[in-house]
């Protein structure tokens, strides 16, 4: 069975490619934040509709200022004042100005602003302006911002606040996304217990519930429970059932002891259209993971250890949910990874990646990493932790004072 | 009125580190994501509360393996196996070994753990190991990941999944957290129509309502909306005394222009309690800024101009909503900068601090700000953005190659 030899990421994140993202649905703009866009976005009208005013002050016409400056101010007569909201009553003529505020509608015959700190009133009829104004000196033109059919936002891009803000500017009330992967969330083990119970001797409360699921969230999707699996094969198959009746994925962590790690795969193995895709990874913390599909449903096995379950949960199940959510930059655990110094030497095994733990330390203006060493059962090392640090699958471990990169959690 | 300068972020930074945090309150852990703990965690109990097996192999006295090795196997004699969730049935003697899992309770006289694949079953009643393990190797101890009393977490930390994990561990169902600062958010100007209006010529679709609303969320805060205030007093105070009565903070955006720039500030001073304590920024974009408070409660005049808000909004606000929610480490817009090179000479102003828009592009493990510029009116230099970079008040700008700081976005 050459097929369930330890995998690399590498060739995790071929699987992951080759996820179908799931289907569609519009949501109102307001609650579509950290949503993933499915349409490319396409500015229906030119934004802004009309030349505006970038500044508090006068339009006017720039060749009536030229020459302008304190010592030579140059006056102009005010012809009114543009009501905001509305269309400007009379155009400007040569030697006139109207007061105008930022945001205003320029007067047709202005081709710019002079701020009001550039100008002095010298009675209700007349300004005078102390500097000269280029053409089309603070005005956003018609267009300028947004021009009418120019593309906003691609198809898979995740939606910021600035991009709520372009598609209200247009108009776009509602938008289509990707649906969010539901996912289920089950603990598997003997000695886990929920925690509302005093564990007795030889039990342990269940923690990556709490983690998997608040990872679940972070990762844009949306977890929902499936309690905790004894080690038996037809109670951990009624649970993975039920998840995939309900959901898009299914997450059962341990099930990595020797008993119940073929017992998860036997239990893949017995839903007729489940098929074995990964079973063991090159990574410490987090080899004994497995990874199953179903028709279009994903199913992981994950370590029970909480830190090697977050670990692989961050560098491939978010990865995996990015992508099944539509998501175009899915390939990393975070978007942007930090640089820092490693603070001491790290050694690493070959043929693994290997993930530490690090606390991270600015001291003027050089970020430090230092590795917290500890089993990958101390989820204290995570708590106390700010990040995770990479070392690549080739590499012998981390000089002290190289650059690394950081994964900030 | 030398109180109403412009002042520099550094002046206004004071300001905000004298807001008192909010009252506190208690959360489910499961809904505490994100939340700031409000009192100092504390392990109640050792974690894990009893000696645990770290791998599948099994317990032994780690004396009986030495000079074990697969040229001189040590054989052992297995005494049983331990059961998960249970204490074990007998304690081991010199020359046995006991099967178990990872995460069993290691049996009494057991003191190391030899992982199954470092041994040989001969029948069933003896396995032969295969190289020597030193005490408390492959074991977990109790007390090793969290000891009793040890402090978890301080209060004014982020609750990030690790932390709900190590809670979940120590059986804390509940959790103490400070309030999240409830924020009115008010468009004024009587340019402003709602997304749903079809803007008649002169007027502008309401978007800082969705920008400030997403960016409330994301500083983890809980917005409410306070509609379009007219450019008239009566209607603005009406709304920010709505907002005040039902909120922590109230955002009133607009109000840049000459009249209502006046406006904010005079429905401000018409408030009996309320004080100014800021009338401009030393920043660009974002200079027409003003912070007032009135008892415990702030109000914010926010420039118009989409970008200029969103600046100030993660500059200041994001700060401001961190320290009032109770967050120890509010002083910067995100937790980590990034490092890169900037792409081009970027010119800046002395005596303020300039936030540029840049575009974040990697090759070959550098990272290049290149910046994207463009009126602050345009939120579509928003859109394109990665990120935000800062040009210090001294600064006269910054140099093709040099190396800045992003605050990605």
């Amino acid at each position: 069975m050459d097929f369930f030899r330890v995998q690399t990421t590498q060739q995790v994140k071929e699987i992951i490619k080759d996820i179908t993202p799931l289907g569609e649905e519009e949501v109102a703009l307001e609650h579509s934040l950290g949503r993933v866009v499915a349409e490319d976005c396409i500015a229906p009208d030119a934004f802004p509709p009309f030349d505006r005013s970038a500044m508090d002050g006068y339009a006017l016409q720039a060749k009536d200022t030229f020459g302008a400056s304190e010592g030579t101010p140059t006056p102009l007569e005010i012809g009114g004042e543009v009501r905001m909201g509305e269309r400007p009553s009379c155009p400007i003529k040569s030697g006139g100005a109207i007061k105008i505020a930022t945001g205003g509608m320029l007067p047709q015959g202005a081709d710019a602003v002079v701020m009001v700190e550039h100008t002095q009133i010298i009675d209700e009829h007349t300004i005078q302006v102390l500097r000269a104004v280029a053409p089309g000196e603070n005005v956003i033109h018609q267009g300028e911002d947004l021009k009418e059919g120019e593309h906003i936002l691609e198809g898979g891009h995740l939606l910021r606040p600035q991009d709520l803000g372009a598609l209200a500017a247009l108009g776009k009330g509602m938008v289509r996304v990707y649906r969010q992967p539901r996912v289920g969330i089950c603990s598997s083990g003997d000695e886990i217990v929920p925690l509302e119970a005093v564990p007795q001797i030889g039990q342990i409360r269940d923690s990556n519930r709490y983690t998997l699921w608040a990872l679940t969230l972070e990762a844009g999707a949306r977890p929902f429970h499936l309690g905790i699996a004894r080690d038996d094969l037809k109670d951990l198959r009624k649970r993975l059932e039920e998840g995939l009746s309900q959901g898009d994925v299914v997450l059962i962590s341990g099930g990595s002891s020797v008993g119940t790690r073929d017992l998860t795969v036997e239990v893949i193995e017995s839903l007729p259209e489940a098929q074995l895709l990964l079973h063991g990874v090159a990574v410490s913390p987090g080899k004994p993971t497995i990874l199953a599909k179903t028709g279009e449903k994903l199913i992981w096995g994950l370590p029970g250890h909480p830190v090697s379950a977050m670990v692989i949960f961050m560098i491939l199940v978010t990865p995996a949910l990015w992508r099944m959510g539509g998501r175009k930059n899915w390939d990393a655990p975070r978007p942007w990874a930090l640089k820092a110094l490693a603070s001491r030497n790290i050694p690493s095994a070959q043929g693994r990646e290997d993930y530490v733990r690090v606390k991270l330390q600015e001291q003027d203006g050089t970020l430090t990493a230092i590795p917290i060493f500890g089993k990958s059962g101390s989820i204290s090392t995570m708590v106390k932790g700010d990040g995770l640090l990479r070392i690549a699958m080739g590499s012998e471990g981390i000089q002290e004072g190289e650059e690394v990169e950081v994964w900030p959690f």
